[in-house]
């Protein structure tokens, strides 16, 4: 695992991949699946949103702290199966077969074979809108993930992974923060 | 152009899509080019960060309303133009030739040639954290752009478009909404 400076941590929420969150409530920890997650600014601060109705959010808001591991494509169904059960029935570790792998700042896991991680503390829940703030502490990459495309869910139950990639580093550079 | 369910508008948002957003501040549109954006629930309500730096800001904090026009990979080189200027100094929709159409239910403009566009409330601007609370009024669909790839930013100045699609419907169909 290589570490990710914290101030480009933004670019892996930034093209809106379905990433897994997991969590740790003091007892073991938990996972979920979530696509509406937003960037807030450079320095690794970023939204999203989830509520009572899901286990984690018990986690959540009570240890305040999380891991934000973003799947490839290869990992498609695996991230479908963690989406689609409750943490408050199932032990989603021993049944997708997960590797949770230590975090260095925060008590939640890295999920194993995930392209990169944040580690995430919660800085603040707006309440009536469900909005989750977090501020990112540290970030890795696993360059080891051979296929690297992330996955987009579209909400109707299909997904869609990065196809053709085009750079535009030089018509940006004036916009993009130092270092990045 | 055609009419999209409001209860479908989110799928415009959750894959995380780079996104126009016109504002109008009285006298004349203005559009920007925004990717941190996130979907809240299913009823097309969404946030967007973005706060007093942007020019559009004061249009969309004053006349509370803009669209969220989704532009599909053909237009690339012109969203990064539009998120390239200000249109404190330049008026975007002559320099980029782009078509603005008239919005069913709010002053700012469609973009021509996107393949999707969500007229929207402002509904509520969250101080300290420059997130922008929108509620969507009405949504339609351009099925006449050839090229349906969405772009999603990586934020150091490349991007992707949509590839591969897969569809797990039979899968997700319990964590659908009613008519997704």
């Amino acid at each position: 695992m290589e570490t990710l400076p914290l101030g480009r941590a933004f670019t892996l929420i930034e093209p809106g991949p379905v990433v897994l969150v997991s969590t740790h409530d003091g007892k073991r920890p938990n996972v979920m699946t979530i696509s509406w997650t937003m960037v807030l600014d450079f320095s690794a601060r970023f939204a999203i949103t989830t509520g009572p109705w899901n286990h984690s959010f018990a986690a959540l808001s009570d240890q305040r702290d999380c891991v934000i591991s973003i799947p490839g494509a290869g990992m498609l169904d695996t991230v479908i199966g963690i989406g689609t059960c409750s943490g408050r029935k199932t032990d989603k570790f021993a049944r997708f077969g997960l590797r949770a792998l230590r975090a260095s700042k925060v008590t939640p896991p890295l999920i194993g074979g995930c392209l990169a991680h944040i580690e995430c503390r919660v800085e603040e829940i707006i309440a009536g809108h469900d909005i989750v703030i977090l501020q990112g502490l540290a970030a890795h990459l696993d360059p080891g993930v051979s296929d690297r495309r992330l996955i987009h869910a579209v909400g109707d139950g299909t997904f869609t992974a990065d196809g053709e990639h085009f750079d535009r580093r030089a018509l940006m550079r004036a916009k993009l923060p130092e270092g990045v």
